[in-house]
């Protein structure tokens, strides 16, 4: 392709609402444009990326059998009333919107209620199972914020996949299959990526995994091993100290009262007490009542350098969502007085919960439940009773890994693809039903597997580039090689670029070729910012030479090849 | 691909809802299915065809150095402000909803606005022009009826491209590249098809082709030269007699009136006259002021046998839109109080206008202007003034050819492209501007091209089918090659299957294999439903013969062929 029959308009400045470095480059090479906030138009170089890590997507889903096909975008109300979103989707970003005929639809950010629909509709038998169906589809979520450029954008493109099969055990393997297929698509692009245990919220079910990018700017917090496999999301991984508390052997003590005069903060104590915050413990305190009409107060103890995750309380209590914190009043009423800064789980007549961390601890300090009293040496069991002791906090770096020897080490990662087991949420709901071998109806067995296509296209930018621009790994670079045609009215270099455009293409590497009118530099410039990964620069005065230099973006090396030598050369380059 | 790994399920009954043959089979094959009115999801199947077409699009749209790119399915009211077409969208079926935040925004059907705005971003001189860019994309128009499955959906899939250029003159040459290459398109699908002047209706611009894929179903009237190129849609198409009228050499008569009681048409007076109506003349009557503050009555004759065009009245007054006719009361006040089946020319005091075809005519038969009483022998000039001769009536059938020699033949056809050119409309509303080489501003020039993909996969479906099932031709075929299996478990017979599979793909032909455990009937029944072009019959015991069985979909015609001679066949089959 020649950049003059092409549609390529480059930026020097960066727009004013990109945050992040991907953000900024794909701008500012062109690749999207915004029409609106967080809706943008994909040029023809950036389709060109977009469209080759779908067919890299394409191809594995394929060798999985699971077959492409495409449902609407415009989704009618009545198959989410079915499934029971329709009234509970908010949370989701569903736009929902009336035809002239006043009737309900929606643009689906997610299609398990049409594709549940669309199945049911012919699978009656055992024998047909399982089935697993793909689209790859630009969707919608009504984000109320967009921002990140692709990251977090209204309009995105997905893949997305349906399997169905017998039974539990059978949808397992469906999600195995997946799985595989989803590890080999993030190998293919050459990302540095991490599965994780991921809480597998509104969408129900109880198996699932994330796969993230990792990269310093991504919103998702993962831990994984310093050694192995094991990877989670902050939210779900398991907590366990790698070494007992300091005071794990010490001998019990009497308690003591002491005052702590306008100390509220667990950081205002260590202080005064010249003790880390790790030899504290903090009460909090929740309403663990599964409906809002009743009330149920309890107290949770944590280490006082730890964070208490809702989501693990809310697992280990069963509650249909995360309990709500108690306000300052409620905790007053519950400890006969005390304002939050000085409360303990002593005296109490509320069930106390505590972390693992907390268990092993003796003589530990906590509020008195008097403002401006604390005591120390207090020991549960003899001082207060435990409820349940649980694993309720967030995991951290220096954590032992859960799954093996070592350690966790703390990255942000992107969340690129997401696999699910779900169950019978949907099928059950919507009664896609099957015959077995007895001709007995039983219920289908789903899950739902995600690629974020635009999302991933932009996530290997934030992990490859460099300040000059983006580093684009061959597997859906727009072009694997860019020709920085240095004097473009010269013909024997134009026809080089042509004799050398025909034969990459021939092996299957596409050529851009930078046939403008302009400096050299400007061209160089242009080159980096787009990065693709080999350059090629014909110029008169090398030719004279008889070479052509060639640079490796990445690595940025240099070399001058004969002309007859390049093909080998670039293709040696790009195995590299 | 193996039936079973596939999803493909074919039904017995079309669906109620199905009118014509291509909506019914494809709903019968399961290409398609239907979520909502006018929403339908593509199956494996039904995909594999839209993707072979998309694919034919794309390199014809590539090679005329058209360049891809994927515009926001959401669009912002803000362009179509810029545009002004928000107010007046009504028509199009434009989809408008509000966000979240309470944002305007619509489903946009076509995409000149968001295109105008892209490129007036970065296209800032001559250099950069010309320009022409294009989409593949899922469009949703808000039908108020839709109807025959893809062919009046609500949401569908479209090609549409756009060029920018510096004049009409380079205008008119991207017209004619697109032009060029929508000709390739259709003729590799292999269509019978016909190209046709056409009304550029709400679009605007004045240059303006359509491709119409010829069916008996189609919603379309076109007259096409039965020698030569012409064809126009009847809408637009110039009406000239093939024969001078009867009365053209006679000699002026006096007029006489005579009574016609209770004839109230032209189909009355033919008959009590004993002539043909298409020897007699009507007189219609209508309001042609440009605004509903003015009343402007004229009269208008046509023959009694042909319809008046009122697009082409339109255009000869140079109306904004298409004139009223006038109410019985007004026509009583225009002529002195005669019901519309007795009025004539003679005696009026408002423009007469009159058809070619009544021009040559003399002695002609009109209304007196009296209720119950005609008169004959009436001439132009002498007995009455006529205002404006021209092409006022539909042409027909039988019509002489405006462009050669010969008559026009009347079809049907299925709308499945359109080229237009557009001028200025979009560039000016939007400020579309670029520098000149004397740094003058200039408007662009603007062009816009569209091809119905979904649509025009159903017309294929519609001109190739006959009593059993769909006829594919193989370019957008989901299959090349259908082998029915017909002892799944006969190990010599999968092992054929697969070497056959492998084969055949190695030469880019695709296979589907019925491994189902079905008896042979119903796998034949699905084999013509689905209509491959080739199918393939490996049986046991015809094995034993050495031998498999191979059918032309289209002829029907069976051969017997040795296993090792199927590939060669079955390419000579597809050449021929």
């Amino acid at each position: 392709m020649k950049w003059t029959k092409s549609f390529i308009y480059t930026l020097k400045e960066a727009p004013s609402d990109a945050e992040i470095a991907s953000h900024k480059l794909m701008v500012r090479s062109g690749l999207i444009k915004k029409l609106a906030p967080g809706i943008y138009t994909y040029s023809p170089l950036g389709l060109r990326a977009i469209r080759k890590f779908e067919n890299i997507v394409r191809e594995e889903m394929n060798a999985v059998d699971s077959v492409e096909l495409l449902m609407p975008m415009v989704q009618p109300a009545q198959v989410w009333e079915e499934s029971g979103r329709w009234a509970t989707s908010g949370d989701m970003g569903l736009l929902k919107f009336k035809n002239r005929n006043e009737q309900e639809f929606c643009l689906g950010p997610t299609h398990e209620e049409v594709i549940t629909d669309f199945v049911k509709r012919d699978v009656k038998s055992y024998r047909d199972l399982p089935k697993s169906l793909y689209q790859i589809q630009t969707k919608y979520r009504d984000e109320i914020r967009p921002r990140f450029g692709l990251m977090r954008g209204r309009e995105f493109i997905m893949k997305d996949a349906y399997s169905f099969d017998r039974d539990q055990q059978a949808a397992y393997v469906s999600y195995d299959k997946m799985y595989g297929a989803y590890r080999k698509i993030f190998s293919r692009l050459g990302a540095d990526f991490r599965v994780v245990d991921a809480d597998s919220g509104s969408i129900g079910g109880n198996k699932s995994n994330e796969f993230h990018i990792l990269a310093e700017s991504g919103e998702d917090h993962i831990l994984a091993a310093e050694q192995g496999e094991f990877a989670a999301n902050v939210e779900v991984c398991p907590a366990i100290d790698a070494e007992d508390p300091k005071s794990a052997n010490e001998d019990l003590r009497p308690v003591e009262e002491f005052a702590t005069p306008n100390l509220r903060t667990i950081a205002d104590l260590a202080e005064f007490m010249g003790r880390p915050e790790s030899e504290l413990v903090k009460t909090l305190f929740f309403d663990a009542a599964a409906s809002e009409k009743e009330f149920k107060p309890i107290a949770v103890l944590v280490r006082g350098s730890d964070e208490l995750n809702l989501i693990k309380l809310k697992k280990h209590l069963d509650l249909p969502a995360e309990p709500r914190m108690l306000t300052d009043e409620e905790v007053r009423k519950v400890t006969g007085g005390a304002s939050p800064g000085s409360c303990g789980p002593v005296g109490l007549s509320i069930p106390v919960y505590q972390d693992n961390s907390v268990a092993k601890m003796k003589n530990i300090v906590v509020g008195a439940n008097k403002d401006d009293v604390h005591l120390k040496h207090v020991n549960q069991g003899r001082d207060f009773k435990v409820a349940a002791t649980a694993d309720l906090r967030f995991a951290k770096a220096g954590d032992k890994n859960p799954a093996g020897d070592g350690l966790l080490t703390s990255y942000r990662g992107i969340e690129v693809g997401h696999v699910f087991y779900l169950g019978t949420k949907y099928s059950k709901a919507m009664k896609a039903d099957y015959l077995d071998e007895n001709g007995k109806a039983q219920v289908m067995e789903m899950g739902c597997y995600g690629i974020g296509i635009t999302r991933t296209v932009q996530a290997v930018v934030e992990q490859n580039h460099d300040a000059d621009g983006i580093i684009w790994p061959l597997a859906i670079a727009p072009y694997a090689v860019h020709v920085c045609l240095l004097d473009a009215e010269d013909q024997t270099s134009s026809d080089l670029a042509d004799q050398l455009t025909e034969k990459l293409e021939a092996v299957g590497l596409d050529v851009l070729v930078d046939d403008r009118k302009e400096r050299p530099g400007v061209k160089f410039k242009d080159a980096d910012l787009l990065g693709m990964p080999v350059r090629v620069v014909i110029g008169k005065r090398s030719l004279e030479r008889g070479v052509v230099e060639v640079v490796d973006r990445k690595s940025r090396e240099k070399s001058e090849v004969e002309p007859d030598k390049i093909l080998g050369f670039i293709q040696d380059l790009l195995k590299g």
